[in-house]
């Protein structure tokens, strides 16, 4: 984090005599590689690795798939009591800037509403469709929230919607760091690999600086400075999908 | 729930030919049905099916080890990433007036503290404990919170820790409904599959207003009135190994 | 399957209104579709829904994310042991024709070889091969070997390596039909939310006779005849990082 | 395993100064325990650990909730499919003298049949009640055979079903080591955490030559030369309960 602290990690890696790095992170360590690159001319690529899926130049980040599983086996749980009383559940996933892990995870799940911070949210819309559902007798109701949703997390959000209908029993569950554990699921595993090699073919053929990662199965390489300014944008047909889903 | 409605469901009964009945509940269940044998003279045997575990009369309640491996689940998940920051994760667990969930679950986790209604907790003599062991260069903890500990639930708890020790990074996750689902345990399947045929053989031997549990391996039957009235004591052995295991 | 279960069939449809029909399968499915649609001029659409992976017009069939999940899973309990005793495993997966889940399997496992029917299997490289990573002190190895392998299955390759290798304990897990079942993964369900919004907007759209896939990220309609006829290769890249891999 | 190898671990337990030791395993680790206290008078207080649960002097043994565990949920995946062809599925488990995991397997699952080491199997009369249930309408099955069973594993037993009933469908799927991995169940952690600190606290006691184990919740102490003599039988409860279910 410190010109001093990059000094002594330079010195590490020439004494062990390596000779390139592969890192993996987000914005962070990529802002961090190009310093350390731009002060020790040193070979860096990154693999881009992030649960909340937000890094522009690759399909998917390392680790996404994983935490939308974890998400969803928990709302699977939550939905084998959700149909047998009169509640609304409130599930809060990570997302401080960005709504993947909660949209997919909503798709999955069927969720009756999903809150991103790319969009605005509505409280008293979202109160006058669930009171409509619970007139239609659909006795509940699951609403995923990201953390950084405009309105709020769950608890602010589930206490907004109990103001418009005392009448519902309102239920939180904040998954927290359960969301970054567990063990990668088959598609990260892969993922990672396939990267993980495609980054050192990189290296070998003189690349550096760059995030190596796949868009549409191509490898694509985009500079760190690149990736870090730009911002990928949620999935407009997801979105509706999963409108269209909690009808 | 009314004189009404448990008299519309005697005569449902009576028109199926329906000639004694098998519940699954907790005190709630169990009040009920014996109301429902004095106003109607009809042959009910319980089965202890709450994920508390509190009920008198058995060792173990239909639903508690499923509960409890889901928290574990969800705890190591944290564990993964609670091993690699400086951090305090505090995971509120379900329990309003016991902490058999919380207490099982934190040893099963090595969790550096478990907090339960049954005993008083002190947040002082936590934080010494715990800026202790941040002193011995322990990067991290977990501390398992039943939701109905003296000092509020993990929420309330983080704060009232963060005050003490600001330069701690202190996380919350609330697990709530994900502990009442999911696919149950094998435990929990043929403990309810035994239980399950010896209401069967207490209803054919003319038992009734009873509770079947399991205690040491031998069937025990329980009067409703004495199920409802005591209390299953938290297992003091459990909580001193909870105490060794954190050290 | 016969000419007279298809016209009742069709006579249901009419009695119940239904306009168009949405099926699920391979090839199966989609040469049964094709013969209705010729004998009765009804509209249907196809969702590819295999576990294998094998069909053409689609990146990824609905279930075979299940699938491969499924079978690391088991992999990985397996690899808990391989790594602590001295002995091969040899684990049969699905595929009679197609390697796909082996192959994805093989590389998320790490396994030190993935046997498929798409090339041909030589017992004796892999002996050798795993003769030299026992002298390396690799004491342990998985091999995932594809129920169509052309040198048979886990059993019979087991065998084969076993008489040129006797000093080596050779196990069998034979997996089956535990990767038809179990709870969808959240990358299947919605791969089959999204494919299932697009066949009905296919059918809105006047389109019929064709099954919807997505290839990178794009909606692709495969006309059941193309779809039926044509093979979808094994990933040559895939194949390439599971041999660089198991070095 | 043999003297020399025992008098070089006595001299590195001395070097090290430890004075004690704890050992987990079944008949094999208690018999090399046995040894190594008579020729080199050092005390040793034994766990049982063992996924098959056949250990004298404890109601459960470390690792076989786990491993029941991962067969159940084996077995449900296949039931998954089960309900939806007319097939009969044999899921071999582990166990070549005792049927423990069979049998509770069997329970959890409802399996059609349990077929154990302990009880004489009779492939006609499992072939009679099949019929049976096929007339019944009962379309498909599950038969749980323990690897050590007297008419052979399950690719034997399925073979000689076929026999008699060449016009069903049989599949075969064979766990193998998956059963010895994995995360551990929450019961077993507790367990392990509970019978290391009794070892602990018997070695402070002066106690050696004995495993630790639960029976009906109170620790119990038995020698080696016992644990290995006897045998625990299976439950005669659970064999008529596992009858009694698949009816």
């Amino acid at each position: 984090m410190t010109p001093e602290g990059r000094q002594k990690a330079y010195f590490r890696l020439i004494e062990n005599k390596i000779d390139a790095l592969v890192v993996i992170g987000g914005n962070g360590t990529f802002t961090g590689a190009l310093k350390f690159d731009q002060e020790h001319d040193f070979p860096i690529v990154g693999l881009p690795g992030t649960i909340d899926n937000d890094l522009y130049g690759t399909d998917y980040t390392i680790g996404f798939d994983t935490a939308v599983n974890t998400v969803v086996d928990a709302a699977d749980k939550i939905r084998d009591t959700a149909t047998s009383h009169d509640r609304l559940f409130f599930i809060e996933v990570m997302g401080r800037d960005s709504g993947f892990i909660a949209l997919r995870c909503g798709i999955a799940v069927g969720a009756e509403f999903v809150l991103v911070p790319e969009t605005k949210t509505y409280i008293e819309n979202m109160t006058r469709l669930l009171k409509h559902d619970i007139r239609k007798n659909k006795t509940s109701g699951i609403v995923i929230v990201a953390e950084g949703d405009d309105e709020g997390g769950a608890t602010e959000v589930a206490r907004k919607v109990k103001e418009q209908m005392p009448e519902v029993d309102t239920r939180v569950t904040i998954l927290g760091h359960i969301q970054r554990g567990g063990s990668p699921s088959a598609y990260d595993r892969i993922l990672a690999s396939g990267l993980g090699a495609e980054a050192v073919y990189a290296l070998l053929d003189g690349k550096r600086g760059v995030m190596v990662g796949y868009v549409d199965k191509q490898t694509q390489l985009t500079p760190f400075s690149e990736a870090i300014s730009s911002k990928k944008e949620l999935n407009t047909r997801l979105l509706e999908l999963a409108r269209i889903l909690a009808l």
